[in-house]
């Protein structure tokens, strides 16, 4: 399986560069051309490590009280890239000569991303070119470059000139608010040395002081000299020698990088890792990144039949989210991944509610990562309620590296308090799926007293009910809103989960410290009960769906087909206030609650809502097709959820938002994974089992996917007319297919419903 | 009458610049010591031309579309503030020997400042020193500095040295959201000569690119010889003689000042002004200012018997309002007046609602001056309403100088569209009271019907009503609201009084013009008639209360009994959504609604309303006392209006918020005048002529002010047990008193009622 562009088109380089860039959740290098970029094309190169950030002074023109004061972007580290070829005298550039069956290949089952070309030099000497590139899952810190070049017609010289560059500023855009408004620099090299092939190059970030490291080293075939040249921002290593028509010759870089916040020496063990590194060869670590790969497919593997675009995408994006996930406790899943800059690399509540179901589902251990990620920022998150004005509880950053709130603009940044019911979701379906009672002990727990804890103090009792004013919810068309159905369901939800885990931590004896840490009164736990029994839920009876928010039904509707197509996404064209006006949304808000939250809820209500909130949803967000996807299958559509499918499927590989080139939307990716498994296969996690209720649309033959199910792995295929459910490991296990129980051992084989979304 | 401060105590110095500001609407100075700021004492010297200002890009974090993106602020402009006192070998300094007899003197009947004290220089030498200062009303570009020093026991050389510096720079304070966030340079000297002991100094800022000049000449009274020294940045005259024990001696600057914005050749204008100028001495120049302000106090004066302080105060409001108000047609009045650098000095709604009626009932036409200052901001007024996406109208900017929007945070900036309805209030009222129907054919209309069309195309219809959403009323602690009681009732009378207008003016054949201009179709005011008749405005059925908009009544109560008294104001110590999500008012606002608009409104809802919402109002606004000290009166409270307009008159004179240092409070000065005529006489509006409703709190004597109401001269006098009614000039008038109404030609005597707002 592999994703493959065919021809150089300067047009669509920058993107590519996203698409082609190759990482394992610690280290990301975008797909920039090793020989530079061609002049006058776009490019943004770029290589990121995970939460290694500089930090600056926000600065506001009207600053009023706790409005975040620092910023965090992730840095765009020494540039390893760099192989200049020189052949027989001529320079090897794509802007010069020729260019022949120019290929990018990623392949997602190796981890291997190729870009192979023949070139004819102004000369008119013909040169095959393969460059090859992984960054390894088995030893994070490594990124390999692999030059192969065979002359076709001609013998001669050549020299490869392989950099080490400290002279790296970030990308930038001040008109568009996604990305970062001054472009800058943001790293000091603080020393360059080589010593025994090695190049080592250290460097600080200007604010932040993390120190970074990276060393590369080079191994070849074919006769080459190598020479050094060690500069104050760039180190070079030439390498010299002759080549025979016909007879291929190559050079592997090996790049290793380290950082300050996972390495106490980051100097020292870089090169302990490049020797590390360098006791494989290309060859070597490809073939173990083959195995690890073959590991994640076992377990995970996915595939839609019939279809092989979607196909091609659900792949890629599965193989894309381990490429971006932390792994280490300390990064996260910046939204674009490690593809780019864009949203300054952070963290947001994509990461749980739209990319850790995958890694729960296919990979625990990863997702157990992800928590432990979470799990580290809760002081910084106590520190934020506090500046929130909270005088208990705690309240994650919207959009953070460390931690601490970086959203300049609070009315859709802090203000969606919604944060905390999207960290706590994914640590009490952590425990549901896994039923890791340790972990929960360990480090859920805490989490859960302290974020349940803010909503009671950021809430209020009237009449009987209880309200949070003052929020907005995913919608960042409609802010500051009053009682937003998605945040009380979510904190009614996360408020009844962190009451049942106390309980189940007190039965099992295993209480007592979160209690500690948290000072939890017994009352406490009464008043989360209460509150969530008592969360007031806005619904409309005239139009008998839930509301938004209290306000958001009686304002005045905006009819989207009335507004040119050049002028969406519209908050790029209209002022906020016009937004907040009017009846119009981003996102799912309102559906993307049903989707999480459907219990309890009227089934009436959840399919008219669908349909209200589909007329006024723009989908400007890369986070809104793949909920309406899995809600129109939901509903019984599963043709229109085919359509929000598709396009959810084709946004990075066709570029559909037209910003795929500051990075991937990793969120849509977890939505191609979920579209699948939630949306046509309809399955549902419940405490006491996984429910499905499968349908398959016209358009795909079918689909099958993996998952694990506390210590079960389990196939799922819908093809032919039947879901079929195979158990691969462990025990046996108790399903729910369209409300109906069954326990399996082996297989269950159940026909499809033409209306699986209706009951 | 007078304002006096004795001694001199260095924290309190920066304070008393602002109040020993002199200015004249067009040109205002600190009260800064010729001599220079002893070290150590705070101060902001500054000199300010109204509606001069140089521009700087508003810089965001995230910018979202239609951010307003250009900054306007005042600018210091060159200080012609300097002499510099040698005095027989020693300078003159607070900072050295001794000072006796330190006085600081407002004469607000002759508009002179004068500070005076006796120093005894470190060698033991005694000097009586006088410092007089005026801003010309009669020359605007004139400000006058007399320095006039005797030695008391000694003989010998004296040299004083005058400086023009333009090497000037604004006031600055990073993290006060009220201030500006950099100090920087706004202004570059150009030129800088001197020419027949006229030293002309031109400079232009640096980003708006208007120029300015300053022409400073020198007279004098004893054996002075003069020389000039003109540098790049900083001209000085140096006067040098020989002074005698018990003789005086007396340096008269003269420093005029012209702008860009004003003057077509500001130097050759300048230098023109400056030789009118020296046509008069002082003391000639302070008779024309006398003359000047007989005739204002003659139309204007008002007075508190029986309390000095809150007599000065009024007095000294009355006078600054003056002192502030543009009466060109292009300043208007900042919310500092011309006596510091505070908000930027922009203009803001204060002018409409809080300044305006006391120049409309004592001086209109300055009132027309300020009306026009706003019409001429119409055309940006449209621009920003397509900014903010409406497609029709015009929408005047929350704080400007040229009117551009340079609100930086527009929550409570752009948000606050009842701007719309405060400049609509005064050209209304402007009408109501002069009659003037040409003024208001030829400018206002079109203000009226540009600013009442963007009322339908905010709001929208829904279920029989007209709802306005996303709007910020004037309490800037509930931001983004639907249906804000003050702006529903603000748009209400705004629409009714444009269909009046439009009316009145065909019934005399004017409206013509302005119906071509605006392309008015006769359709809208039918459509402004039927969307002010069926306004929604929000009320609480179990209150029995207007509810400050849809959602504030259902918000959790803020009880501020219990924050600490050091955590106020509160927006300098809790988070806007923390604010927002509370039921707690940084000002009046649907009280204020109450004032402005009270016809048809239910008199207990109102009395409710003042108790409801006093309870939860902080009053961090300087905008509030003087609000709820006239709906205290007009609720029958006279007690506790009194207390309410204590602390009004005492804001700035005792600096009751902390801030005087960076200007005055305007609004609050206009407050000091509306309290004694709108709230204690219980002053309102009426189409068919003037209603009253006085009452006096036990801890006054009496009030007496005088008012103009198309163009009959009236005083109006309460004391001993009545209220007294006198034509001065002008045909008899129709009044109302306590609901009774009355033909008054000579005058009118009416018992008081010892609950007069009862009702």
């Amino acid at each position: 399986m592999e994703i493959r562009r065919l021809g150089f088109i300067p047009g669509e380089h920058v993107r590519r560069e996203t698409l082609f860039h190759v990482a394992n959740g610690y280290l990301g290098m975008r797909g920039s051309f090793e020989e530079g970029t061609p002049p006058g094309v776009r490019s943004v190169r770029g290589t990121y490590i995970n939460g290694f950030f500089d930090s600056s002074d926000i600065h506001y023109e009207e600053k009023l009280h706790g409005f975040a004061s620092i910023q965090q972007s992730i840095v765009n580290v020494i540039d390893t890239q760099g192989i200049s070829l020189d052949l027989d005298g001529e320079a090897f550039s794509l802007s010069a000569g020729k260019v022949r069956d120019f290929r990018q290949v990623l392949d997602i089952e190796t981890g291997v991303y190729t870009r192979s070309l023949i070139w004819t030099s102004p000369r008119g000497k013909r040169t095959e070119i393969v460059f090859r590139r992984l960054a390894s899952f088995i030893l994070p810190s490594l990124a390999l470059i692999h030059a192969e070049l065979k002359p076709l017609d001609w013998s001669g010289a050549v020299r490869l000139t392989s950099s080490q560059r400290g002279d790296v500023l970030q990308d930038s855009d001040p008109n568009d608010p996604r990305k970062a408004s001054v472009g800058r620099k943001m790293l000091r090299v603080t020393s360059a040395l080589e010593q025994d092939g090695a190049m080592l190059m250290t460097a600080e970030t200007l604010h932040s002081r993390l120190t970074m490291a990276s060393a590369v080293s080079h191994r070849w075939q074919g006769g080459f000299t190598i020479g050094h040249r060690v500069g104050e921002m760039i180190s070079e290593a030439m390498l010299v020698g002759r080549v025979k028509a016909g007879e291929a010759v190559s050079l592997t870089k090996y790049c290793v990088y380290t950082d300050s916040r996972r390495f106490e020496d980051p100097a020292e063990q870089a090169l302990e890792l490049l020797g590390q590194a360098l006791k494989l060869d290309f060859p070597g670590w490809a073939e173990r990144q083959s195995e690890y790969l073959d590991r994640f497919w076992q377990r995970a593997g996915a595939q839609i039949k019939g279809n092989e675009p979607l196909d091609a995408s659900l792949s890629w994006s599965m193989y894309t989210l381990l490429a971006s996930a932390g792994k280490d406790g300390i990064g996260n899943i910046a939204s674009k991944g490690l593809s780019g800059e864009g949203y300054e690399g952070h963290y947001f509540w994509d990461t749980e509610i739209y990319m850790f179901p995958f890694f729960l589902l296919t990979s625990p251990d990863i997702a157990r990562d992800l928590l432990r990620s979470r799990a580290a920022m809760l002081p910084e998150a106590i520190r934020h309620a506090r500046e929130m004005g909270h005088e208990v509880g705690a309240l994650y950053a919207w959009r953070t590296i460390t931690g601490s709130e970086c959203s300049a603009y609070f009315p859709s940044g802090s203000a969606q308090y919604h944060i905390n019911g999207a960290v706590a979701h994914a640590f009490l379906t952590y425990w549901q799926v896994t039923g890791d009672l340790s972990f929960m002990a360990e480090e859920g727990a805490e989490v859960l007293i302290q974020t349940a804890r803010l909503w009671l103090d950021a809430g209020h009792w009237q009449a009987g009910q209880f309200r949070i004013d003052s929020v907005t919810g995913p919608d960042e068309y409609s802010c500051i809103v009053n009682n937003n159905y998605y945040t009380n369901r979510s904190a009614q939800s996360h408020l009844r989960g962190t009451v049942k885990l106390c309980e189940a931590l007190r039965n099992n004896g295993m209480l007592r410290e979160a209690q500690e840490r948290t000072s939890l009164a017994e009352a406490e736990l009464d008043q989360f009960r209460h509150a969530a029994e008592a969360m007031y839920l806005p619904f409309d009876s005239d139009l008998g769906i839930c509301a938004q928010d209290d306000a958001f039904l009686s304002k005045k509707r905006l009819d989207l087909s009335q507004i040119p197509k050049e002028r969406f996404p519209l908050l790029m064209h209209y002022h906020p206030l016009f937004l907040y006006r009017h009846q119009v949304c981003k996102q799912a808000d309102t559906v993307l609650a049903h989707f999480l939250y459907e219990e309890g809820e009227d089934e009436a209500a959840i399919r008219r809502g669908y349909e209200y909130y589909e007329e006024i949803t723009t989908h400007d967000s890369s986070l809104s097709e793949c909920i309406f996807s899995m809600m129109a299958a939901r509903t019984g559509r599963p043709e229109k959820a085919y359509d929000y499918y598709r396009r959810t499927a084709a946004l990075d590989l066709e570029d559909t938002h037209g910003n795929t080139a500051d990075g991937i939307h990793a969120a849509n990716m977890g939505g191609c994974w979920m579209g699948i498994v939630f949306g046509f296969a309809g399955l549902r996690l419940h405490w006491n089992g996984l429910a499905f209720r499968p349908c398959l649309p016209d358009k795909m033959e079918g689909y099958s996917f993996r998952l694990t199910w506390r210590g079960t792995g389990m196939q799922v295929l819908v093809q032919g007319g039947e879901a079929l459910f195979m158990i691969q490991s462990g025990p046996g296990l108790e399903l729910s297919v369209y409300d109906q129980e069954y326990r399996v051992e082996y297989e269950l084989r159940v026909p499809i419903k033409a209306n699986a979304g209706e009951t």
